[in-house]
């Protein structure tokens, strides 16, 4: 492989590489830095990087036997995710120069697999609307999506195969579509949150931003602690269902056309597609999603609210007041709806393995709108279970649409089998 | 009121008349450190303490108008949540200088409202079972109880009226019990956790000691943004449950006796008390607790245990150990056994407004054998309902003895309002 293209490997083929002495850790580290320097002034990916700092972690990578399966790997982690050796601002002018004294328990799982963090990856402010200066890598002039947009920019452009995210509304699943690759969003509860910043913790879920399903499923399978990478199973052709929502009207024509040649071509390979419509009980959902958000980020945010009201944006200051003003009832009342709508999902989806819908509702708009609608994924957020972002076409303007596949909370092995049964078929001629 | 009795005031009190002017903030806060400085050698609440900055902070209040309805009332914090003006150790060798950049979310609610923070309250390790140096002020030979132990010693030992505490297992019942007073422990996800690092997230929760049930209601409603402290309306006698448990034969005699006159007292003052048997699906749910608790432990802390394991307890290391070696399906099937006894406990209870089991095993035990036994909260607190520890009476040994009072999650407000009819009965000779 030409020494141009290593910083396009996926992470599972350069570890693969550099295990069996094909690939230095130093090589790879090289790569990924110079298309940092390359490309970096346009996008905007990084907070803060150290390339010294990652070039020489590279190569001490290589003076020693891989300490795990993620060895020489390089990484992006998401800004509002503590880090021992780097600043952590949450993208908040607050906390500009803050020194977290421990790395999140996700960062220290990847790293103690050998995984090198490169640098912090722009994040919106504390993950909410504000946006950082990152631009789309496909088109400069849009928006990579939010609030994971860095390590959703860094991963599409190649900067490093693999970054951390974090959901809230719609903070992986929207970059990930806006940017043209996969972005997997835990079940919620699937992995430790320590060392993040809860923003609205009923709802809040760790991410994986990636070019693959495969690395998704390395690093799910490190930081679950397993001891072994989980070896998908070959299976057959998997039972969908298509979801348009209620929100289907609001979402452009090429996506819709995006997700209904999805579901053609799923056909084609032999997976029986249904319809899953959701009945008259799921339509609040939306709206229960935003209250138990603006609940928690105001009970949460206490601090900031009070003592740093003046360095906080309006979007930001408009939540926690709409938060502050909702009653204890009304929290209730949304959770209540949650719990009604998920039981009633597990009888409707009892017949499939997954469920397909728009990631978005299309192509990321001009960044001057900012980070986009996060409309298509409130509820499937508060609805917990897993969700997988996958690439499927392009739109009007040339940029990425992305259909997301669903299932129910704790089936995200099952979720990512069948996502990398679609990614494969796609990428048959 | 004698000057030297300004320190055993509860906060709801001491509050009303700085409110109206008979007292001062300074006074209060002069009274509440004289008995620091006289106690604190023994008892060894304080990690640390700042009386200089407390009793400024006191002398400010008192030129202002009042903020909130804690207006100059001194609190202890528990050193596990985090506080921008004071080191927050977690009760870790590895944490001894760490100063935090933020108040968590609680602690900023209650300075928002006027509380002032004398100082952070010794905690066990991460708040599991290494203890500090702590001491019952009952008895100094004997533990106060963990893993809240300063927090519970210090409002036992009048330093101040309130501090904060939280629990996983036993963390807030089992020291108020301990220590005779009063200690809270909400509904799981009832506060904000932000600025308390995780131990174990399905189980942790925010906690209260206090010496009254007025104080807990008062800050409870604090803490919940309300904006007027709840009015516990007038009720008459409560429909109770006598919960013995499958573990009362561990129970010491004296804590059985104790709960049941507790149960006569209820009676005789009018309370209708049936008995709650559990059925068989709550047998394995002490062992379902430990799940949980190491698995999340182990993951949660993969920094500590992966870059300091030398300055780690035997304990600790345990306990990390156990749950690395967890599989996720030992971890579901925990998830799911809770699961199902929840939804079952609600037409178990469904008839009664609280429950009332032994706040721990028997009396607190000598210092040297650690902070005592969780066992009788392990369950209760993985159910995610609130309890309340009420002293209720002595022991062999002349140490307090404590009943909980149990509810179904969410039933707080109803679990404290039955608290205070118990407490006035039990004032009433």
């Amino acid at each position: 492989m030409a020494d141009h293209l290593i910083h396009e490997m996926s992470a599972s083929v350069a570890a693969a590489q550099i295990r069996s002495g094909s690939l230095s850790c130093e090589a790879l580290m090289q790569a990924c830095l110079a298309r940092v320097v390359e490309r970096e002034p346009q996008v905007g990916a990084w907070q803060f990087i150290d390339p010294k700092r990652a070039l020489a972690l590279a190569r001490e990578a290589d003076l020693r036997q891989p300490v795990g399966p993620l060895h020489g790997v390089p990484i992006g982690v998401k800004d509002i995710i503590d880090t021992a050796d780097m600043p952590t601002s949450l993208g908040s002018l607050i906390y500009a120069k803050r020194q977290p004294d421990w790395d999140a328990a996700c960062v220290a799982a990847l790293r103690a697999a050998g995984a090198i963090v490169v640098g912090k990856t722009v994040s919106t402010e504390f993950a909410y609307f504000q946006p950082g200066k990152t631009r789309n890598p496909h088109q400069l002039l849009h928006t990579p999506g939010g609030s994971s947009s860095g390590s959703a920019a860094a991963v599409a452009d190649c900067m490093v195969p693999v970054a951390l995210g974090t959901q809230t509304a719609a903070s992986v699943t929207r970059p990930a579509a806006f940017c043209g690759i996969y972005g997997y969003k835990a079940s919620h509860g699937e992995f430790s949150l320590s060392g993040i910043r809860p923003f609205a913790e009923s709802l809040d879920s760790l991410g994986l931003l990636a070019r693959s399903v495969d690395d998704i499923s390395l690093f799910r399978s490190v930081l679950l602690g397993r001891q072994h990478p989980d070896r998908q199973p070959a299976s057959g052709p998997p039972r969908l269902a298509l979801c348009r929502t209620s929100q289907w009207a609001l979402v452009s024509p090429s996506m819709q056309q995006a997700v209904e040649a999805l579901v053609q071509r799923c056909r084609q390979a032999g997976a029986v597609v249904s319809e899953l419509v959701l009945p008259v009980q799921f339509d609040g959902l939306i709206e229960s999603q935003k209250i138990i958000m603006a609940y928690e980020a105001a009970r949460n945010y206490v601090f900031e609210t009070t003592c740093h009201p003046g360095q906080l944006s309006e979007a930001f200051t408009v939540l926690t007041d709409i938060g502050r003003n909702l009653g204890q009832q009304d929290y209730r009342q949304a959770k209540d709806a949650l719990r009604l709508a998920k039981r009633l999902l597990y009888s409707l989806v009892s017949e499939v393995d997954a469920w397909i819908a728009p990631a978005a509702i299309g192509e990321a708009p001009l960044a001057t709108a900012g980070t986009g609608d996060p409309l298509m994924s409130r509820m499937w957020t508060a609805l917990k279970g897993p969700s997988l972002c996958m690439p499927v076409s392009t739109g009007e303007q040339g940029l990425p649409l992305g259909a997301q596949l669903l299932a129910l909370p704790g089936d995200d092995d099952r979720l990512l089998q069948v996502g990398q049964w679609i990614e494969r078929m796609l990428e048959t001629p």
